[in-house]
């Protein structure tokens, strides 16, 4: 989708009763608008039967204001919140598991340190490692460490919480 | 949906063309069926227009066959992995929105120590720390925090990569 001026990114908080079929009907919503959406997380809350996805998607700001009317209509969706213009924590986790050739050790675990990562497994000939943060840092990480070789990843995309506000 | 022998924890890693409609199709594949899906993550990966699905589901084995089967016949969807029966590396994360009264302050800091967590953000009456670690690290967290008092929480679901063969 082309970008224009009128586009932002939403991270979207929805709460939903945890049914089969409401992850594939609000995902329909967006891809009937030919709305891509850029990650979604879906798991359990700490309410049994209660889910929330968080998803993140770059649109149009009357076509997003749509959507979100229609994802407050549908059944199993307890709350609907777009944390645009508020204060949000955001975070996401990363796996990557690094070709690690006996050179580029040392390398990969300067990187690991300076980001704060974790190794999370050791193989014969790679390292797999986990990071957290935003997106961007996320983004650094992975663009610091491709020349070096990685095999593949597995992203969660972003989660998020409101802030508390300031008393 | 009841427990029986034949149920096992599926873990399964799909790699799809980032087009509109792929998830809602995924999604509408469990739920066709009736079959819950626990935890699911959608992002991109380091291959342009290629997202990776990583999505948890427990069911009988025959449906959970006849299920990969479909998905693999779906278009958009260039691989699917299911790590039933193979090492695998396995993480998620959640953010915790924690009600921090200060007589509670050094005991939770204390156990975001233990679980080697982290502060990502401090309110005038709450801490939310971040939690990386396998399903059961997750949920041992949330069990011995939410008697301090827990006032919302975001979590990813699992992601998941299969470890090298050993030589």
């Amino acid at each position: 989708m082309a970008e224009n001026n009128n586009n932002h990114r939403h991270v979207i908080s929805l709460l939903v009763e945890n049914e089969p079929g409401v992850l594939a009907r609000i995902a329909g919503l967006f891809s009937g608008r030919g709305f891509n959406i850029e990650s979604l997380c879906v798991a359990e809350t700490l309410e049994e039967g209660v889910s929330r996805i968080t998803l993140v998607t770059i649109g149009d700001e009357n076509i997003v204001e749509q959507i979100k009317k229609q994802l407050n209509k549908l059944i199993n969706v307890i709350k609907v919140i777009d944390y645009i213009g508020t204060p949000f924590v955001e975070r996401e986790m990363v796996l990557v598991k690094i070709r690690a050739k006996p050179e580029h050790r040392a390398e990969i675990l300067r990187m690991v340190d300076i980001f704060r990562a974790r190794v999370v497994d050791v193989g014969p000939e790679s390292y797999t490692v986990e990071v957290t943060g935003n997106q961007d840092k996320i983004s650094a990480f992975l663009t610091l460490i491709k020349p070096i070789g990685v095999k593949e990843i597995a992203r969660t995309g972003a989660v998020a919480l409101a802030r508390d506000k300031k008393k």
